[in-house]
């Protein structure tokens, strides 16, 4: 590597930190000290938690390279405790159970807030220092950047949670939490029908030379079965003639776990719908409104979709089906990052994407952005269920222990992004995951059929 | 009443009203937004929930009165919605489940604090308008005085409770609570023994002329067996040896309840002792500090108290005998207010009250605050639970419906006031009660034996 | 005591032990061996365990004579582990956790037969080899006795709980229990109205020369206030009018406790009760059928009664308000052992008995049974709900530690015996004591009213 | 097909069905009544459950033949109302929820016996009568028959779960469940090290012709990388290195879900094992006894089986992985139906086979049992948890609704059979799924290891 190139990934390295970094105050700025040490849920975090836990991080990283001495006698001084700030880092010593982040709310949002500026200092100090900049300093900095945008996307779930529940008590509230808060979008063409996708090899996993998590490797074979697949997401529409046909109340559509939990919690409809003077309305950052018939819909759990395909005859996809409908390109015979190709996202390819790094999601431009085989919205306006669970890929070696290996159980992956996950988050291999029963992610989905008309193009 | 007379009521009504209004905030002030919305047990309610809740309580008197009207497009103003605000008084709307209102923190502490503001000039406005001050507006005048005590006292068991777990990662520190908080004092004298108190008729209630609650009402004759009483509450020392015998592991001091709970929650000790380094120690408000064998032993469970008294081989004192070791004079052959004659409390007297209404407690001096029977520390130091269940009297009449009525079932009766009690709360007739498992508040007790020797006086 | 009298209090004692046993194997004999170890509900027991708990309970007497070593040969033989059958008592070593009952069923039920039939034989054997049969055998003995006798009861509110639920899938189901089952009864002459009761000191307990249990002693004064109390308990039509007035929708009558268990269990009548075809019908030993409005309403919890009082403007009398109403005799100025007089019940009094022991319930003759006061029904038919929290006498001393003492708390006192108790556990001064919560035992109520209208009669 | 062949295959369903049956009752017979109607655990069902739901099912298949009709009459001569039968076929109608079975012991053990009858005649008059045998007919009866082998096993981890209870207070006992109750084998070869099987495209599922479950169906492609297995399962040796090495007290080897779980329940070893006087002990159909170093480990989660594979360096297999290494033989380039050949079990080649259909577990002869590429004891020593969510494969098409489909969720996929498996069950191709946290099933594991040392022979 030349000084000169080097040189210029130290700078793209320190601007991308910063970019984000700026990022997750402009979504904080805004909250109350109030709002910032709720927890909504037990699924979500306090604002605040979320700030400092991605801030520790990066402390984490520089300790790892002995560069975090003159910075824990700075967090001294700030009056920052490190020990609750390890989450789920078990390795770290004893943790604060996740449910009990809403009773704890240290640091304050002021420590919270200092400490993090120490951290906005001291990353681009070492970076700057560093003689040779390592593959190992390069992926785990670029992995705190990932981190942190991740921990973007959760706060917007959270803020959507805790903030339409004010819709009832407070009249014409608008909850400001960011400049654009993210929506969803509609596809003004709106497409429907399917599109065939021929099976055999497959290579499945990230194929690219930039970052990737560790899950998304190794890019190894899989065969796939040739099937049809939506060229579309679910609309709100769609679903409500599921939710009309009485879906929610006929246990034939529905996976035993997914039937039981509705009964027990009196599902209707997807979460933040209601019922109201005739309509089905829901609260977002909009404020109260009518559903949108042509939206994606999202916040429904694994169990709402896979009911949903079965009433309409059809499946979920698998992970490796609804990657090479995403990625696939037979005319040059190779896989793309996106569904448009390799150009990493901008406005006109998808929803969300002015800044280089982030930015809450706006106009989109979809045509442009469908895949070879046509399937448009596949990357930035709703993570889309796949009935994969979430295991590793074999050969997986892990990079970052108790990040990666030990959520591979009871979860099913999500693949696409939707209209809150930050730009750089977003390609073809990214996995999401989460428990089949959660809804307060925006999903969505699209459905499935097996092709058994087609032969393999193989 | 002369117009002298009503001019000084209204005076006084009108100071104490104010002095109770800035202990709450002198109490509140040193939090931190982000401590003041907490809560940080589900007994518990964040501190600025109690803040808005007393408010709103005198908001509800004046509407009472026809003298809300400007008052409401104010709090429209302030931003506020009254609705979160009830608490439990169902009567009053759809409320929020107590277990939730650490998660929904509105009104902010800002717009509590200006809501607070508005009442703060709106109630003086008020009876200095009234023309009359007829008794029912001094009554609920007085007890929206009263009900805002109680909760600077729950408050404060708040606190205790959600301040102490900083301890454990917080080097040296000291949570400012209030200049001066509360916390247990020593008899110097150390009295032990027990003294005796003849049986027969005895008039149980509130004997006097100024405020009391409904529920020391009507006083009414009931028939008492002679008894002995301990002349001290029961202190640590005490406590620790029944600790020490293995009470805590011998079913046979327990009550049924009591025994099941002890051993689900596996209670060692009163709650926030622990064993560190070969003796107790203890985290209040004096930082973590050794057991100290003087005071009174606080933090226990009616199940607690009943099997130390068990393993004593005696008895809790029931609530008339109690109140009678407290009150009875038998050179006047009437009942006294307090234990030590009528005066109300001061410095004197007992340990908190520097001040005409409220102080967190301090020096006492006990021996001049002993009852005729002379029994010291009955008052001021701990709650003492006794074995009555919490009913209402006989002839009872509820003054304020759904505020007396709904409780008075599965809980006992406290009497006394602890260190934390507000002076003007403390009195022989007052009547708490809280569920027998709870172990939050500062409640101690003291034994009493029958005494079948001694003949009936009378 | 001479020979004569302690031959024939010998032959008493094995007779009344005699009789009882055959009682209960009348109860359990029509059981099919698959319900007669089914635990339909956590409060109950399967009939087996009764059957065996009561047989071990004289067992441990005998033991405690030193008469049991040739029995626990014996029971080795029949194959029954006695560490099983301790239920809740605590000090014979560990305890099979109450709810796991139904899933322990050992000793089989021909153990259990066989194991009860050596009993049948030791018990009068030791009985009649006894030289002096001292007041503490007496005692236990009839102890033993009456402690079975309470087990048939619970037996009986079991096979109601269990039995009726099959009403559901087998149609023209009678469940085969006893020839006769116990069911309420309709006193015909329909009495309404109140009576008054003077107040003044009353001595509270039994006062009688035969057997009591360690809890109705030592009799004692209290002070009572004049009052009113109903003539009849409260009927199922009186009840109808609450429920039909929308008493279980409105918060305000109930107390805080029960009116969020009766939210919770969505309550909207009696327990077995429900809503059919237009009209209220309810499922018994008598199959399913409409409700009697003339029967004393049953199986309501403390909370429901309660509800009701208020409903009515009244309220529930406390212990020694109903024990006056039913004892104290204004003409002989003294108590009485029943309602009716001293002499124990017979066919002609009550409803139960034409056996000397037990016998389940049928036609009773409800004039001549009742008080001095003139209230009727006061025992046999339906236990009342008294607003006493259930705790020990003063004085009180313990007779059978484990026994008493452990279960004075969270409890409320019944004070009459209803339709399915024994004769001989019927007395004025017999405390039964449950959680407020439960329903699943044949209680009812009837209400007081204060009566300040009235002097002193003393 | 000739008549003749056609006769014959009408004898032998006929004669497999009447085995089955037969098997079933040898399993019950031993039994008490008590102990057939008990659920001793949430997971299971009580014995009589069971034997009248098999029976239900062929019921149903009558039904669906029109052949019912007599045998209903006659069922409700017997007594028995089918609507409590329905388990968990909601399409029945209302159904008991599981937790219940326990409570509601109906049909009576007589009754179902009874009703048994009736069934064991009923299906051979009917499979006579019919004219033709379709294969829907041969189909659905054979699932009844295989569906009644299924129970066998359950009730067998049911009695394993209730009978070792008692071995704590029923001195020498020994439970009488089976004249030769399945235990676990020891493999004499003791054969240790792992085999390495190649990757490439292989076709996974039912390659024969004979009964399968739908869910072994469509075979299909799928695509593996190459990996080494152990020869043998995880010993009782094996596993208790690691629960030496502080395998249960070290986060870092566990799934997240897993390690909450096992602290939650204070797992330390698998079910059923106890540390007593310095040795494991476990209790099993044999008693109490000193586990047996030489055994396959059975009794643990999923979650210890993958803690277990993380201590030891390795993963547990994907399910193709398990079947390629059971089947695929290279030498004749196709599948085998089990892992030593086309040839059914017998006692030769695994443990438990004398009879044709079923009979509980004895000696095997391993050697001549392993596949292809070594393994040994893939097939009738424990249930193999594999790394596979049990998904319905691609192109599947239902045979029999609500038995399939909906438990395709939060399960992962076992393979092989256990000593307990009747030997109709077994075959390479059988998806058997549990969740995760089940331990009640006799289920072990063997690992794998990617090999990328050796490239793919295809």
């Amino acid at each position: 590597m030349t000084e000169a190139v080097s040189e210029s990934i130290h700078q793209s390295l320190i601007s991308d930190f910063s970019e984000v970094r700026k990022a997750t105050i402009e979504l904080f700025r805004p909250l109350r000290v109030e709002d910032a040490v709720v927890q909504s849920d037990a699924f979500g975090s306090p604002a605040n938690w979320h700030l400092a836990h991605v801030t520790w991080f990066f402390h984490k990283i520089l300790e790892k390279y002995g560069s975090s001495q003159m910075l824990e006698d700075d967090a001294k001084k700030v009056g920052v405790s490190l020990s609750y700030l390890n989450s789920y880092y078990q390795r770290y010593g004893s943790i604060l159970p996740k449910t009990e982040r809403g009773k704890f709310p240290r640091p304050t949002v002021e420590q919270t807030l200092r400490y993090r500026s120490l951290i906005d200092t001291a990353v681009p100090a070492f970076l700057s220092q560093a003689i040779t900049l390592t593959d190992e300093i390069r992926y785990d900095i670029t992995l705190g950047i990932q981190h942190e945008m991740q921990h973007q996307e959760l706060m917007i779930y959270d803020f959507q949670n805790y903030f339409q529940r004010f819709l009832d008590s407070e009249d014409n509230y608008k909850p400001v939490v960011a400049r654009d808060p993210p929506i969803a979008q509609v596809n003004r063409e709106k497409p429907t029908g399917t599109v065939r996708v021929p099976g055999g090899i497959y290579e499945l996993g990230f194929s690219g030379t930039d970052f990737c998590y560790d899950n998304e490797l190794p890019e190894h074979k899989v065969y796939l079965q040739p099937f049809k697949i939506d060229i579309a997401p679910v609309t709100n529409g769609d679903f409500i003639r599921f939710v009309e046909a009485g879906g929610y109340q006929d246990y034939k559509y529905w996976l035993s776990d997914g039937w039981d939990l509705a009964q027990e919690q009196q599902w209707k409809a997807p979460l933040y719908w209601e019922w109201k003077d005739d309509k089905w309305v829901k609260k977002d950052f909009r404020g109260l409104r009518e559903i949108d018939l042509d939206e994606p819909v999202v916040n429904v759990s694994y169990y709402e979709a896979d009911a949903y395909a079965h009433w309409a005859g059809k499946r979920l996809p698998t992970e490796p089906e609804w990657e090479k409908a995403a990625s696939w390109n037979e005319e040059i015979q190779r896989k793309t990052l996106y569904p448009w190709g390799d150009q990493p996202p901008t406005v006109e390819h998808a929803n969300l994407l002015e800044s280089h790094i982030w930015r809450p999601a706006r106009v989109g431009s979809y045509p442009k952005g469908k895949s070879h085989y046509g399937c448009h919205q596949m990357i930035g306006d709703a993570w889309e269920w796949t009935s994969s669970e979430y295991v590793l890929y074999p050969g997986f070696h892990s990079k970052f222990s108790e990040y990666t290996d030990k959520w591979a159980i009871n979860q099913k992956v999500l693949r696409g992004g939707c209209f809150a996950t930050p730009s750089m988050q977003i390609r073809n291999s990214y996995r999401n995951y989460f428990k089949p029963h959660e809804r307060i992610l925006f999903a969505g989905f699209r459905c499935v059929e097996d092709d058994p008309s087609r032969g393999l193009e193989e």
